[in-house]
């Protein structure tokens, strides 16, 4: 049985890991770490949980935690897992980060788009970005994982296989995302009410969100070259999902045939990414609540582009049930444990 | 392995059977009528199921069905089992009816609220009524299970206990009640459509819902005398969950303490109904996807009234969970296999 | 022109108050109040308004403010109208307060529901209670009105002809109220985020809610009598818009048509308040955006009992279109100016 | 007094003209045209119209409508209006046509798009396309009406500057779109139940939507050559709203209050655009119930892109708010008369 420990708790990112977990047959956790809710029950915050776990909440210390179990998931803002790392604790426990503090291997990159000084750099190089899917091999060797971003998941499996097979041009993408009011977290913003959320959309973050470099990022890795494309989020009215529509030109004539044998070729054996049957579009609610990414294609013959479209939630393949899959990975069990989840509809 | 045929699997209902289903370690589906997608994949009427569930539509031929599986579930509207069923069906499988046919004992009563002419009334006595927590032996022994209206569900387990124990006035009750859209059903129905759902609310059926009769009949039994109830449901923009709020006038001065122990009576060893702490108002998205009901009550005592409240999904317990927990008893295997699912939060 | 002033004018109910007289045709906004958002400018805290108001806010001096406006809305929290309001004041401006500061007669009963000691009890028998269709005259003499609360509004309107001609039985009333979720402000709290609201349905203040000993004094004035009822609020994941659903038992036999003779009788020539035809529930996106309350009625001769519903818009019939009416009354001009507003639908 | 009538009064783009007519002073409707509720009264169909609107429903005679109307709307499926225009018709009325028929200047495109033969190829080059700010001088010289589609509306406000003044790369621009449910009307299909829209967002009608066309002919006139595009719209969960979300490449360096200037150059004087502050984004709710269209833009300099955002409310200045501004120019009144609708927020 893993002995998991969770600092942040109490966030939805959080409670996603608790929830999968409670339901993973090899592993248990040990620790709901939440510093807001010091030695209030666990299920007091969340009451879905009541009955279901009777734990009270304990504090963030990695130290102290990393002495009592076999993995830490750290579903914490930026900066707080890197400063928290040391190789005693790498050495005792591994860590599965949540945040964004070891996804970006430029630490001058990381430092421009978040603001702060990276406190823990010397274990960037160290740290294997979790994409289950693209970096498996080395996440089974690894221990400690940058767990991706929910838009740069969404987006690069999307994209991946194209850029790999040379098919699209990488300098004319362009990401359009819609995500969930639930990736904006629980704290308590104007911005989030329910009253300025619902029956509204928006775009934010315009040309500056910090999932832009991660993205770019990993899309030069499949492209072999550097990336740069256009991420425009935007804010919409659901609890969970991300849809991303990215566009790019073609670099030659190709048939939908083709194309669907490139994302076979890559996805074809994978449990959570389905490509979808010709001319249906991924939707939201159809991997609500599962580890799935849907993803889909159509070619333009008109402008000689092609749109690519993937949907996941944001909370399992975007964050919990993707640092779910690490686990297992890294431990060796079976990739799927904890997330034979079927999608819930309606 | 228990073999499971679903009548009207492409409605909501029948869907969530086929979640549960599916995720059920015991039971096997080997027939998805549909009447209206014969020969159409499953999975393309639910996307979700893409990749997970390969069979096609079939008919809705009782008869050739019962040939083939150990229990069939029929999610259709009234009427269609009661004229289904005979005795050469109910020799060879078990039946779990998701329709009114065979809630209601008094075929007249069942007659005058449906508008419809029983065409099987034989069969109305023998039926066992599934509400698991009230009648778990009957319905161990039953080979015809009526499987509980939704709105009836949550109202008698959240009322059941005081009236058992002769704590309030049977003729005081008021039920006003608040389910969910995927209660309608999929059919396409301008009332039902998004725009006139969203950003809107509204009582209907008021005085003549056809799940008065069901309830009274059941809140009768616990009484042990008549029962007349006003209930009132109301339509809310959200697509799973149904809350009832119910009123009564109690029958002499009691404590919190008191009636909370009349509730964990009948409910502390139960796995899915939730007794929730002092003063915690159960709420709809605390048991979304989960076979739970949570309860919880208020004493006020300026009135001499109690209010009692209930929260569950109205497509789990409400419906397709419920009937898994009966197939459950009746083939006496773990009465939560298929059904330990945590609710999902947010 | 009536010089108007606005104290809490960057709330929900302010932000309504500002829609509403800015699209009136004898009145303009002179000093948009509100503590939080002093020297920016309105249109950037509602972007709404963009364009259309060019106007700072200003601070909540009431002194100051009383020197350059015929008329004063507070749209604060209890206690600051009451705290703030003098005879100077007084003499020199009209006040109508959004608060629950005034409108209670009996001072210990306010104090005691509202937890706090209020400051100037010797304004409280002055004030009006603004419900404008039962108060009119008074209203009209008056220099100082208590905006009544939005489901008192809704409540009393929906029994008011009932307990008035004596047809139901006050002791019995029970109000089960549904409410949209600006209601509660547009303070960042947890519980009011979009994802705790959306996809989600509860009670809340049960037996404890602040509007009850309101709607008891009014339906008290009714009745000729004390009154207690059950009163249970509930939130619902809409915007704007309150359901009320009332049950009493009918003192005797009554047809359809005597009951809405009644109604008619005190309704027919209100421009604000709609009988609707026979079997029509209220629908709260029927009066979206407009100060209409819809009401009707449905007899239940099984159990002797009425239901009593009613839909408006909380922030609008509910709040600050009901402070509008109440300054046209007190000023003279036409009462529906500034409020013929169709509702918006879908 | 303008005499209108309306074709098509009961879908949600009827419904919307009903509404902004009744407010507007110098205009009434004498023909509520709906071929499904003939007979029926209107405001049983609308109910947030009782009380209003005491006329019935009346079949869609345009022949004998002509006569007695002095403008005619026809917010009817693409063909109808094509197939009912006639000369006398359009000697003795003037026409807003809502449908497609009239919108494209070449009918191959129009019948390749639409799979339909035009019955009346005709009146194309005579019919002035609607887009008021635009086509100003044209449409008051006008008989016949082709009011823009909701996307080419807000998609061509968003980009018609950067075009007109060579800014941008025309054969770059992709449109990402999102639009509220209403503008799929108000036919009961199983895609528009509440709950398949809920909690869901997916794009339909990739690189295959019929605005796609239109957007091209507008953007075509603008750019002084021909123009393709990719234009994906989306289906959001909200009743009004349409977001678009534009990218194209810049065609030389500029700096932000350069482009500003251009957009003023063009808005500034425009009371129903609002090019809004920088940084700021448009989102739908700021609009919802008003004419207006919110526009902005970012550049990015890192790719030497442009994002142009635009957001209107597509029942308002998407169909029936363009059409009386149309009317309003066409019989030389005050183009903002009965559109002076302030938004609605929340």
């Amino acid at each position: 049985m893993i002995k998991a420990g969770i600092i942040g708790a109490t966030g939805y990112a959080g409670a996603e890991l608790v929830r999968l977990l409670t339901g993973h047959r090899e592993a248990e956790i040990k620790w709901y770490g939440s510093r807001s809710y010091i030695d209030k029950k666990y299920a007091s915050v969340y009451q879905n949980m009541f009955q279901i776990i009777e734990d009270k909440c304990l504090d963030d210390n990695m130290e102290e935690l990393s002495g009592q179990v076999d993995v830490i998931f750290t579903a914490t803002p930026q900066g707080l897992c890197a400063s928290l790392v040391n190789d005693e604790i790498l050495s005792r426990t591994k860590i599965v980060d949540l945040s964004a503090d070891f996804r970006i291997k430029d630490v001058e990159v990381y430092e421009k788009w978040y603001g702060i000084t990276h406190p823990t750099p010397r274990y960037i190089k160290e740290a294997v970005y979790g994409l289950c899917e693209i970096n498996r091999e080395a996440v089974k060797a690894a221990r400690l994982i940058a767990n991706p971003g929910c838009y740069p998941t969404c987006t690069t499996l999307s994209i991946y296989p194209l850029l790999k097979e040379r098919l699209i041009d990488p300098n004319t993408i362009i990401v359009d995302a819609k995500s969930g009011t639930s990736g904006a977290g629980r704290g308590a913003k104007v911005d989030n009410l329910f009253c300025e959320v619902n029956e509204n959309i928006k775009a934010y973050g315009v040309a500056s969100h910090r999932h832009t470099p991660e993205i770019e990022e990993q899309l030069g890795y499949a492209a072999g070259e550097p990336v740069l494309i256009n991420f425009t989020p935007h804010l919409a009215p659901i609890n969970r999902g991300i849809l991303i529509t990215a566009y790019a030109s073609l670099k030659k004539e190709v048939s939908y045939e083709e194309v669907k044998a490139v994302y076979d070729k890559y996805y074809a054996a994978e449990r959570f990414v389905r490509v979808l049957e010709k001319d249906v579009c991924p939707q939201t609610k159809w991997v609500e609540g599962s580890n799935y990414v849907d993803v889909n294609f159509k070619i333009d013959p008109r402008t000689s582009r092609i749109i690519m479209m993937g949907a996941m939630d944001n909370l399992v393949k975007g964050a919990a049930g993707q640092a779910v899959q690490n686990m297992n990975l890294m431990f060796g069990i079976k990739e799927s444990e904890g997330l034979e989840l079927i999608p819930m509809f309606p």
